[in-house]
């Protein structure tokens, strides 16, 4: 064990924080650490965008469904699928690059490197006493925060990362078993998952009886097979070619 | 800066590792790390096949176009997108979530969720003193890989991570200038994101051209642009599909 792992196991994501900003020396620091991530084939497909304008962070809190701490936080990354730089560099080349672009490896290929920059972040901001939370919340009404961002064709904004000083210290919910999501050589059999979903559900059914005193008794599997019920986010392939992405 | 901090910023791709296997203490460490990571909604999307059967790794190595580190390591981690586990709790409960799992939305939720785990994986490594590399490679041939390692529909490996003690101590080759890929509250203009790539081009330029003795000379415009002429694995999509992901 050291600093590092003692700081990635006690993760655990903060909706609530105290009323003061990140300094600028550390939003550079964070975006240095977010940029020295790993990238596919050194093309850097991810753009951040760090909103500390009240009036844009208002907006976005309410496109992501009026969750507060995407406006009331230290600071807000939003993580962007970049291929417009690409695009740009085609063209001072006179070279012709949309179908790679447009394609779905390309959108796989950015929508990891955007992914492996802001868990960096998220980890080197939580090193430093900060909390954060990811924002699938952006992606509620994307075409809107897209244009709130200004974000050109071959963009899309994929999540944003709130991050400040924590004013709360919540649990943490107990994840899968371990080996129903570590398989050795080989994916696991049905009969396995099986097994492993029912002690989960069982464990889980367990620690939320506990944590609200009997209010609430069903597991993971319940809660998840029944959130799942109903496809969210169904613009999301026409928004997405619209960008001129995971088209082909 | 702390030790977390300074684990990220250095940061670079190891793709020579001594003949040395990681304990399976560390093995373990390091998953549970990936774990710890955030993942939407509570849905946990990601699973982690590890590969030490030699015979696998080397047909791993072989499909992903003959890269000898993806056999010859201390441990082979492949990042999987994992919607069966999910399937099958709706099985249990006798719910339909096939439409939600279909989605262009599964399919960013899916690929965030497994890149995030992998990059807790990463750092977790490097701050044992580990190398680590991605390997988009595994998407070269992606229906054997799949088949290879048992995948049933609605598991798509991502990408491969390979990770062992270092046996090279590459050089870091320099990042996009830092304003290029961060914005403040707006995506930034052409113009702006023009005057970086050709500063981008003459540093990379000057870069290799040192590095190579003058054998070479290309910047990253020019490289990349290059590099993306050709669009790469266009069965992707009909494949993606054919695991009943990223349809609608």
């Amino acid at each position: 064990m050291n600093e590092v792992i003692e700081t990635i196991l006690a993760h655990r994501s903060i909706r609530k924080f105290k009323d003061k900003p990140l300094s600028e020396e550390m939003v550079t620091t964070l975006v240095k650490c977010a940029q020295s991530a790993s990238t596919s084939s050194y093309q850097q497909v991810c753009t951040i965008i760090g909103i500390d304008d009240r009036e844009k962070k208002e907006k976005l809190a309410e496109l992501a469904g009026n969750q507060s701490y995407v406006a009331d936080n230290g600071y807000f990354f939003v993580f962007c699928m970049d291929y417009n730089r690409h695009m740009i560099a085609a063209e001072m080349k006179e070279a012709e690059i949309f179908e790679t672009i447009e394609s779905t490896e390309a959108f796989i290929v950015g929508t990891v490197d955007a992914a492996l920059a802001a868990q960096n972040l998220s980890v080197a901001a939580e090193s430093l006493g900060l909390g954060i939370v990811y924002i699938g919340g952006i992606r509620n009404r994307l075409k809107e925060v897209s244009d709130l961002l200004g974000c050109p064709e071959h963009v899309l904004p994929l999540f944003g990362v709130a991050v400040g000083y924590p004013d709360a210290n919540p649990g943490k919910k107990p994840r899968l078993p371990l080996p129903a999501v570590f398989h050795k050589n080989n994916y696991q059999s049905t009969e396995e998952t099986k097994d492993w979903l029912t002690q989960y559900e069982k464990e889980t059914s367990e620690y939320y009886t506990e944590r609200t005193g009997g209010k609430r008794t069903e597991g993971w599997v319940t809660q998840i097979t029944g959130s799942m019920a109903s496809p969210k986010r169904t613009y999301m392939k026409d928004f997405v070619r619209s960008k001129g992405l995971n088209k082909s």
